[in-house]
Parts: C-alpha cells; structure tokens; sequence
C-alpha cells in the first residue's frame, strides 16, 4: 500500500463539504452515539473519496483530517489518521452504485429493524416522500465473508441485496445491514445524511404502526409513486421552482 | 388561472396570525420534521385562505411570503411562492366544515396510527377534554382518486369520513389520513395547532395504553361528554369566567 | 357560599410552597401538559387547603393567585380567581388519608397505564424504594357518580380503592383514576411532586417490562418491604443522618 | 470497626477521577434519577476503593466527600458521610473481578430488562462492539439473602452468574440484577460509566428489536468476536494507533 503523505488529495470544496456533513451527523440528535457513524463524499473525476477518520470525535474533525481513499485501488491516498473501518464498505457502494455521498449511522429505531432482520416496510406516504419502496435488511454475512475482507463483503452483500430484489438504489437511498444498522447514499455527502436522518424517522412511524397493527397493509404502489414524484424527478410539484 | 401579484391578499392580521401559528407548529417538539407541515387560516368574509408556501423552512416564513387563496376559485390570488402542495385539502375542509384555521402534521404517533390504520379511541378523559369521541381514519384514497386531484380528494375523504360517521367536525376536530397523517381544524390557526399538538399527546397516550391492554375498554359516553363539556360550550366550568 | 375577599386565608409559608411545588411540577419534563395537573397543600390546624387555580398558566401563578378552600365545607374561602376543577378531589383526599400534599398529573406513562385500566405492577427496586406495592387503578365511576358531584366522587373512588384494597395510603402514596390519570399524596406539597415525578419514571420502567415479559413476576414481598425501609421508617439506611 | 477521620484515605488523583466519573454519570441523559446511581474507583495497591456518598445530589459532590472503604474489611477508611448503600456490591466485584471501576444506575431501559428478568442477548453488532455475548440477568435474591447482608448477598450473586454462565467478567463488563438493574464495571471509574452509557443504548436497540420480532436470532458467534476485537485487544483496528 502506498500512500502519499503530502498535499492532501481530495479537493478543498469536497473536504469542507464532508466534514460539514459529519458535523451535521452529529448535530441531530439521535443519530449517532459516541464515535459511531461516519460520512464520506465521492470526486469520480479525480477517482477519489474523502471520509471522517477512525474514532475521531466530531469536534475534533477538520477538513484535513479526512482521509481520501482511491476507487481505483481502495488505498489511502492522504492523510495521516487512519480512515473510518467502514471504509471498504462505503467504496464498494460507491463502485457499484451512482451516487455522491455516503452515510453510515447507529441510529436508534432503523438499527432495531436492522437487528429484527426486518425491512421497514412502506406503510405511510412520509416514507414515500423519500423512499420508493420497503428499505430491505440484507441477509447475514456468512462466516467466510466475516472472516475475510469484512467491511468489503458488507458492501458487496448490500448490493446483492438491491440486485437480487430488482430494487433501484436511486429509487431507496438506504439498506439495513442484518444485526448491523443503516447505510444511506444520496447525490452528496450532505444528501446522505438528509437520507439517514429521515430514515431514522420513517423507522420510528413503521416501529409504531409495526405494533399497533402487525401486518398492517402497505401503502398502495400508486400512492407510493405518486408521493416520491412529488419531490423527484421531472414532475415534482413540492417547494419552489 | 389569474393570480394578481400587486397589494397582497389576505389582512395583515390574518397573515401575521397563520405566520405565528406555522411558526408555534415549527417551535412545538416532534410535530414537524424538516419542512413537513403546514397551517392556515380563513377569512370567509374576505372568500380566501392563507397558507404556508411548499418547501419553505418555517425561520423563513414571513406574513409577505404566505400564498392568499380563492376559496371560490381555489386559485392562487396573490403571493410569488407556491402554496403548500396540501392546499387543496385545505380548501376542501374550509368548504365543507365550519372552521377558521387549518392545520397538517407528521407528527411521530398519530402518523402512526394513520399508518396502522386504526382510529384513536377515546380511551381516557385528556382525549376527551379536547376531542369528544374517537378520531377517525378515513378509508384509503383508490387509484382514480389518488392519479385525478389528489390533495383535493384527500380533502373529500375527510368531509365523507365525518358525514359516513355521523360525526359532527365541531366536536372532533381532528382525522387522520390513511397511510398520511393527521389533519386538525379549529376556530382559527392557532387553535388548529393547538389541537395538533393534543392531538399527538393523546396518541402517544392510546398507544401506550392499546400495548398495555390492547382492547382496553373506551370511556363511558357520559364520562366523554361530561369532560368535554367541563371546556367546551355554555355549560364549560374549566378555567376562569 | 360565602368567601372572604379581604386578607387571604392560608399562611404565607403555605402559599409560598404550594405554589414552588406547582412550578416544579411545571418545570419536570413530560409531568405536565399544557395546563394540566395541579398541587395542593393543606394546613390542618388551620382547617383549610390551598390549591392552583383552573387554567392559570404555571408562569403566571404567584402565592397570592393560588386559592384557599375550607376542609370543612369545600368552599373557597379567599381568592379571586376559581380553584382547580379537581379541587373536590384534593378535598376528598384530605379528609380521609393523613397527608401534607396532594398532586394531580396527567403524565404520559402514568395516564396510559390509567387508560388500560391496569396497576402499576411492583416489578422492581426502583419501585420500592417509593411505593410500597403495587400503586392501584380504581374502579370506573359510574354514570350516577359522573352525573352527580363528578370531582367530589372521584376523590371517593380513590378512598373506596384503598379501602377495598386493603392498601395503607401511607405506604403508596399514589393511584390511578381509571380512564383519567393519577394522583399522589406526600407529607407536602414538593413531596407529593416528588412522587408523582417517580410514579411517572415506575411507570416507563414497568411499561417496559410488561412489554418485554408480559406477566413478569412481581418482586418477592421481602424485597419489596426491604427497598421501602432502607428509605423510610426508623429503620431507614439509605442517605445521611 | 475502626475508622480514621483525619488525612482522607485514597489519592488525590482517584478521589478526583472518581468525582469526575460521577458527574458524567448524572450528566449524560437517562442514565440517572434523582440520586440513584453511583460510581466508585478502586485503588488496589492501597487497598481501598472510594465511592459516592448515599444521598448526595451530584452537583453537592466534591473530591473530599467522597467515601474511601477498605478492600480488606469493607469498612470506611475516612470521609464524614456514609457512602452509598450499594457500596458492599462494588466490594464484592471488586474483590472477584479484575476491574478498577464499578457503576450502578437505574436507566430506563436495562432496568426494564432487569425487571422483565430477561438477558440482554446480542442482537447487533452494536452490541458486540461494547459486550462479547449477552448481558446476564442474576438470579432473584432469596428471602435469606436479602433478611442478611443484602447489598454483599447482590455482589454474591452477581459473581455466582458469571462464575455459573462460564462468562468471563472481562468480557462482558455488565449485568442486571433481577428486580433491580444494571451494574458495569471497567479499568477505570470513567470507563465504567462509558459502559453503563452503552448499555443502555444496547438495551434500547435490543428493547425495539425484540418488540419487533420476538425471538429474532442472536447474532452469529463469529460476528460477535470480529466486532469486539476491532474494538479489544491486540489484534484491533478501530480508532487511531
């Protein structure tokens, strides 16, 4: 592994908009404890991305004490602090799916689906607004996959998931990992977040009506579309032009 | 369509009170997340309604930026924003029930109810102090209803639960969407988000009770009655004269 | 009824503390809502109690608002403004438990166990140390009871419980009205807070609990009586001397 | 039993890291009520361990009134108060387990799980990050045991659940009496509360897993491992080197 010890890689507009997202992580309240969580943001033209450091706590975070990571090779680019240990799963995510910005959160209720090895299903037009579709939970990792490069087998096994189940991660920027907790993705590191906070509470309404009606029907495919458009896509009609 | 764009509106009054009460919405814990939500009120002699405008963040709302409405027309009569993409709703519930304010939110346990699908019961007398019997879920929109004019038709969905019912919109003041969330109406906006912020209170009461003891009895029609008429009409003896 | 208008009845000290003990209430996270619950402290030589007034807001409470009700007659003795409409209950309480302080609050988890028509089972330590067993749900009041003097009746139904129950209201100092919400009593004012402060925090633990093992037994009766002496009685442990 | 008044026993430096991990104890949000809870450091060489006071409120402690008690005899070396009533149950970990801090609390949620007389099984790797394995629940204590030296008799049967399970105490620095709630201990007194913090998140994430989907599988023994030791141990790669 070789790693360049000298001007940092990663634009200056790319670090400042990574570390204010990992700020940002931090500031809602509920959505990380501890060190838990991580952010990172991809430059596909420089063939880099940029991610908070292991164990770092937010306040002490700086734009240059992100550490940027290759695409191409998964190496550490720049950087003196190690980078976060989900690093290999936020680039397999980054290889596989087109996307800006990556978002990993512990987040209370969405970590308790993930650890029931239940998606949170599209019960209520609130998901729709910003998921087009039940958040699938991957299923277990085997052994092997743990025993070996684990944080890239996660990555692998959350887009086996998307693959399998013939779901676009453009259409549900998020996935619960089996007895692990949320990743979410979105056109930018900030997006991601706003995708993770969300989540979070999309997972607290289903957590609700998951125990008052267990089994309670799921919102009807063309409400689900018609309240995903009305945010995305050519046809959104909600906020200001 | 013809908007005019010159003096706008809608009084001053009128407009700095629906400003407050989005504002009071925004302030009050776990009733909005992000931009969701929306509050307006009527002025029936003037034939309009003020509304938030979509997307806006509530910090930056101001009496200027609220979008005057055409109760006759439903057109937009001044204001450059657009109105909250619910306004149609609203317009629907001003036509058909007796009420000065309006008021729409996502808040946490009443959107989980209207995701389970299950009515609020009047379990106890702080649901009943404020709405007097259960508060309703309506049926789900079809398809025609939800591909045609969709926010008008959440409106008619409404004023049909109440008529279907036979409840009277003066004494629950209250319903809640299938699969959406929870719409509250009152003698103006305020009041309106007054009602929404009970309403979430009573939901996280009946659901605390509906796990304690699912199937819990309701209260006794003359114990609803008699606390809702301790604060509300001719006979109310809550508070001072 | 005849009420003196000129020097107000109840000490200085009485109303000084009766009205600290309603702003703490007020000051608790999640015991109040709006202007619900009310505290009310009583000077038995004086043959009087002193109690919030109905619908004051707790900012806007000062000694001199709060309103002194005759032991003896229930009538309001001095005070301009009217007494709390739970008044009649404070009173009843009074008259038949040997206690300092009363406390009415419609706290969330509290109230739902109230609305389940369920006891607040002695599933632990943390419960014992303040009540000495299981804190009692009453019966529903009937219609002739609802009809008649409702307040006044609902103070009976506690008494009736204890009563009934055999339960010494010494040793849980706290009920739950069916359908409505709790009560708790102490050797004054800030006592009776105190205990309602906990009876809400008994409650979440004992809504957990039931969720998690619903039938759990109760704590052995040993246990039990042990927790309550460490913290009352000539035996007391717990703290300095 | 002999006890000396004058220089206070326990250095400087423990007596203030210990003070310093009480406070973070009462400062981080539903971990403590009122005074429950306490925290004590031990100091092998010199034989002793100091301990919070009984009944002080944490924002009256300082270093010189904390209690210093004598790993040999349990009796207090110095200090003017009586030290917690749950100071015989440190001593006894103390005594069997290899650890410099113990903390004791009533959180919300382990203690509903201590109530409901149910482990806290690892559901997530959450949970493994912090505990390898499932967080015991003690047996109940019996009449004799609590008629005797109760809090000794809560040490007692604490060891005897690790010593019974084959679990080792370094391991899984955490447990919950039955009836009672969660003791945690680690290297130092902080790092005692560090754990009692998690733990509690633990349980929250395990409380709404479990609610979800009763019965869900315990997460696989190797994931358990993979994630502890990236956090413990010689072979961990979290954080910075």
């Amino acid at each position: 592994m070789t790693t360049k010890r000298g001007k940092p890689s990663g634009s200056a507009k790319l670090r400042e908009a990574v570390c204010r997202a990992n700020r940002e992580l931090a500031a809602t309240p509920g959505l990380v404890q501890g060190t838990f969580g991580n952010v990172s943001g991809v430059d596909r033209a420089a063939g880099l991305f940029v991610i908070k450091p292991s164990g770092v706590p937010y306040d002490e975070l700086a734009p240059a004490r992100l550490v940027a990571i290759s695409l191409n090779t998964g190496q550490v680019l720049s950087g003196k602090l190690r980078p976060s240990s989900d690093a290999p799963t936020h680039l397999e995510l980054y290889r596989s799916f087109d996307c800006g910005g990556v978002a990993h959160t512990h987040s209370e209720m969405a970590t308790a689906f993930a650890q029931a090895r239940r998606d949170i299903r599209c019960l209520g037009t609130t998901h729709a607004d910003y998921f087009r579709g039940d958040v699938p939970v991957t299923r277990a990792l085997t052994a092997t996959e743990v025993g070996g490069e684990y944080e890239k087998n996660t990555g692998l096994v959350i887009v086996e998931t998307f693959k399998r189940g013939g779901v676009a991660p453009d259409d549900v920027g998020a996935v619960l990992v089996a007895g692990h907790g949320p990743f979410t993705w979105g056109a930018d590191a900030l997006a991601a977040v706003e995708r993770a906070r969300m989540l979070e509470f999309v997972a607290r309404l289903a957590y609700g009506a998951e125990l008052l009606a267990p089994g309670a029907p799921a919102l009807d495919g063309f409400l689900v579309d018609k309240h995903y458009r009305r945010k995305h896509g050519k046809d959104a009609y909600y906020g200001q032009l």
